[in-house]
């Protein structure tokens, strides 16, 4: 028996969208609902059409209840796109591509907020209503806006991340609203829990989608203090990013692209890191700064997330 | 050659949706675009999801766009529903229907009102976007809601139309904030224009499509005291509406379901009414009240549209 089948504590995982998602999959199937916290980063979030469309939230939800596209990394399965073919006829915007089955979800969000309720009670409500038991949470729910700092001037994330394709260079990050934005309570409440067992950075874009959770108010200090065990997955496999622009970020910002990188990163907030096999050659140095676990981290299929949710979960218990 | 073809004179239709668009339809037919003016009910008008909803008007505009759904009088043709199950899935309210391509329409509609267009702009907009080239014009820009007076209480319009299928018995009608709405500029300078050949009222409800724009301020005047012919087309046949609750609405509100009891409601305003042969043996009768022309006004298909537009065109001309 692993040491995941009797982790009897709670776990906190930090996410973005598609790797994180991934490995938020497998770790609900290997804990049981009440032990897992998913705090999903909110700073992609940004309003188009009059909607609210929170990309890594959404991600998040499809890929827990099994709706997600897997060839995209975002939207749903089986989509069908009359709404935007007929947006574009109408000489609406459209580089923000809506599928009918997506817009659902952000019709119903927009109205479901603008009658007062909370993203945290919205997220809850979609979760139940999509058969998702994992406790999923919005980093916040209060705007933060993830701002990429380029040559060309500063530009919101999906301005960058879609309709930019992440050309324009990146020279900088912030995040607007993050200092007057309240961590989510229930976030709160899992990190002051005496019965938490650890974080996990989820294998998440360290500057655009860790980065606004651990930017909230007091969020760093905390998990800095934390008695807990703090591990993440690197995102950065042989000095590449599975999916998304951290790697050309690390470039950019003139960081090696490596897991050792990940790991200078995050000194001083984590306990542990775990890499990639294809990496092992870095473990020594990562070693001057944590511990870390090499075992493999590229999650092409269900097993592989809950291999490699227990392996976090094991480097956790290692590490306790 | 027809009176039709020779008509010179600018015409105003007043319309509701179904019945109402296919002779503004016959109309764009004969009349050349700058000569035709269709004001449209917007008494219908509801907010669902977040979304302004303009029922009559999208009716006109997807007819007029060769878009529209026959078979159900409202809506697209080759609609999808990929959004709709969703929403189910989700829990949202469901009872009105929004195809994936009409919801486009209420997207960038409620997008471009957010950014401060009015109605009118937005309608002329997308006049342009779907090749329409008549001058499709909203009643008014501001709200007007009618409400249904009933023994269960007043219900909004499309709770009454859609929710309750026209079930509750009609006690009256009312229209909330018409009094305080202006009728939309283009309506009151096509009916100020020296030029006016007449004004058609489309076989439209008369209490709920014609009615709310009746009721605008200055309308009612404006109409009885103009000096070119006004007709209207039964929307009566046999003692029957070809769509929609008008037969039904006359019947609880204690009135003969007849051509003469439209001609009775129209009393004052207008100087004839078209009815249909089956109804024949009403023309002396209406006769008393004003002048009428028999030909058949049941519309199914595009030549009938045509023809009963060019008889309403001929009959204003003999009216001059």
């Amino acid at each position: 028996m692993t040491a995941s089948k009797i982790f009897r504590k709670n776990i906190v995982a930090l996410c973005g969208g598609v790797g994180g998602a991934k490995l938020a999959l497998g770790l609900s199937h290997v804990l049981p609902p009440e032990q897992l916290t998913i705090v999903v980063n909110t700073g992609d979030d940004f309003e188009h059409l009059g909607l609210k469309i929170c990309p890594d939230l959404d991600t998040v939800l499809y890929t827990l209840a099994g709706v997600n596209n897997p060839e995209t990394g975002w939207g749903r399965a089986e989509e069908t796109w009359s709404c935007m073919e007929v947006l574009e006829a109408l000489g609406s915007e459209t580089w923000f591509k809506l599928g009918d089955k997506d817009l659902a979800l952000h019709l119903e969000r927009a109205h479901m907020l603008a009658s007062g309720q909370s993203l945290s009670a919205v997220t809850s409500h979609f979760c139940k209503q999509l058969g998702v038991s994992a406790n999923v949470v919005p980093m916040s729910d209060d705007p933060v806006r993830t701002m990429i700092e380029t040559p060309e001037g500063v530009l919101s994330f999906q301005h960058y991340f879609v309709k930019e394709q992440c050309a324009p260079c990146v020279e900088g990050f912030h995040f607007e609203g993050v200092t007057a934005a309240h961590a989510n309570r229930a976030f709160l409440n899992a990190l002051d829990d005496p019965n938490l067992g650890g974080i996990i950075f989820c294998p998440s874009n360290p500057f655009v989608s860790i980065g606004p959770i651990l930017e909230l108010p007091s969020i760093r200090e905390r998990i800095g203090s934390l008695r807990a065990p703090r591990i993440a997955i690197s995102p950065i496999i042989g000095g590449r990013a599975v999916k998304g622009p951290a790697a050309k970020m690390m470039h950019e910002l003139d960081l090696p692209v490596s897991s050792l990188a990940v790991a200078t990163h995050y000194k001083g907030l984590l306990d542990g890191l775990i890499i990639d096999q294809v990496d092992a050659s870095e473990k020594v140095e990562i070693e001057r700064h944590m511990a870390s676990l090499v075992c493999p981290t590229l999650m092409n299929t269900l097993r592989d997330r809950i291999d490699l949710a227990r392996s976090s979960l094991d480097f956790l218990k290692d590490l306790t």
